[in-house]
């Protein structure tokens, strides 16, 4: 009559909207495991991202037996750390942390939860010549995933010059000299012109952020378009992108992903990624009905 | 689809045999709540008791809904809260924390705990005269809980005369002169002989502390004998007493009742009191079980 019991929660920022308990809680009940995932905001404690440290620790204490971190603490987090996972090191930002014996393990799921779903949704896609756009902390982890996944070579390109070069330098560092280039938006229409398919990892389309991030005349049908926007699920993108003929990817698959990463190295049981990928739609598909109303 | 959820836990020193987790985790099982019941044992943290406000307020922040709090912090606590409910006032220590709004509410659910395993399991007994056995933390509530109960004297009877009368002060003051009284070991004979109840709430007859706390031989069939001690259930004291035709009262109700009124602090649900009982009585059975192993 023991059922196996996990406590986990998520710190970040204006998190009050975050799907991740409800991902976790229906998976953990389809599994039989007693599971409670809890929201620790640090604009609702009144605390500053610093204190992400304190809060792990706390954590520790009472029981959990893991965390999600999201912005602004994935990089603040990982001083208090006893370990990190590779990836977590190589792209040096943490999204998940596991207890074990006392010590805090820093994991990273963004990374191979977009690589997930990127396997599942475009598995035929080549990936000779990759443009991303967004150079921030999901680009850095998409571009991760898309280089170890056998990218030739991944082009960044952001509004901020400078963060682009530094993400293709650290990435060249990592993955081998050549992997990553830096290019700016003027360059969009050649790069796109030659490219087999384009990551998009900024923050338009969004509901606070619409419209397109780049002209929907550089999309050819020999593009594959990823997006890492889920809400709403289908962009301003990747409505253009499907229009033209383009084989599509949206960031539901790497919420999800991320998500039955984390889950399994909580628990390590293997979560049912199909089963949380339709609960993703569904929630999503309510919730966005709600913000209608 | 989406359940109530809670987080509690228990702190204390040397808790981990609790009996707490399962007590509460069982009865939210079949109330369809999703709940995880926590330990947090300052032993294991290296911790002194006063961390106790700590550990309060971090509970707080990482989202729990109350805790229960148990030996050495039921006192230290009370500082560190912002309103104690009247039970735990008078009593002066707090064995549950409500969080409501960010506030932290104090109650004593020992006191309300004892009083209704008395009023379910010994319903006709006479309380004119009662003799406790016991002054510490466990015997001020079931004091408390006698002399809210009706008891119209209790005489409290403890190795540290000191503690007698100061809990016996304390008593008349709260309840009324008259109403509570100190006596000695050596004045048991006679307080006994002409008692109709007597509550145990000393350690003796506990596995690590064996034995009755005093001579079988002042037993007499016209007492009740209410027995604080639970593990075991059937205390040597129990024994004797209902060998002699006294009706008995064992621990478990107090153990019981004290989680179910805590549960419905936490979740403001009724709580099924037999079958916490039932689960009690299995769980005791495993345990010992396993302990005789």
């Amino acid at each position: 009559m023991v059922k196996d019991s996990y406590l986990v929660g998520l710190i970040g920022s204006g998190i009050g909207p975050s799907l991740s308990p409800a991902l976790h809680e229906r998976e953990a009940d389809r599994q039989g495991l007693r599971y409670v995932y809890r929201l620790i905001d640090i604009d609702t404690l009144g605390v500053p991202p610093e204190a992400v440290g304190d809060l792990v620790r706390a954590a520790r204490d009472l029981g959990f037996d893991g965390l999600n971190i999201t912005h602004p603490c994935k990089q603040l987090v990982i001083e208090h750390l006893d370990a990190l996972a590779p990836q977590a090191e190589a792209l040096g930002a943490v999204n998940t942390v596991v207890f074990e014996g006392g010590r805090a393990i820093g994991h990273n799921t963004d990374v191979t939860g977009f690589a997930a779903s990127f396997a599942r949704g475009l598995p035929d896609a080549s990936l000779e010549r990759v443009v991303q756009l967004g150079a921030g902390g999901a680009g850095a982890a998409v571009a991760h995933a898309t280089l170890t996944l056998g990218a030739e070579r991944v082009t960044i390109v952001d509004a901020l010059g400078d963060r682009a070069a530094d993400l293709a330098d650290g990435l060249n560092r990592h993955f081998g000299v050549g992997r990553a280039a830096a290019g700016t938006p003027d360059q969009l229409g050649r790069l796109l012109g030659s490219a087999d398919g384009v990551v998009h990892a900024t923050p338009t389309g969004m509901a606070a952020h619409p419209g397109l991030p780049f002209a929907a005349e550089l999309l050819h049908p020999g593009l594959w378009v990823a997006e890492v926007v889920y809400r709403p699920l289908e962009t301003e993108l990747l409505r253009a992108a499907r229009g033209v003929g383009c084989a599509t990817l949206d960031g539901g698959g790497m919420a999800v992903f991320q998500a039955a990463d984390a889950f399994r190295l909580f628990t390590g049981r293997e979560p049912g990624s199909g089963r949380m990928l339709a609960d993703f739609s569904e929630i999503v598909a309510e919730s966005s009905v709600g913000e209608a109303v």
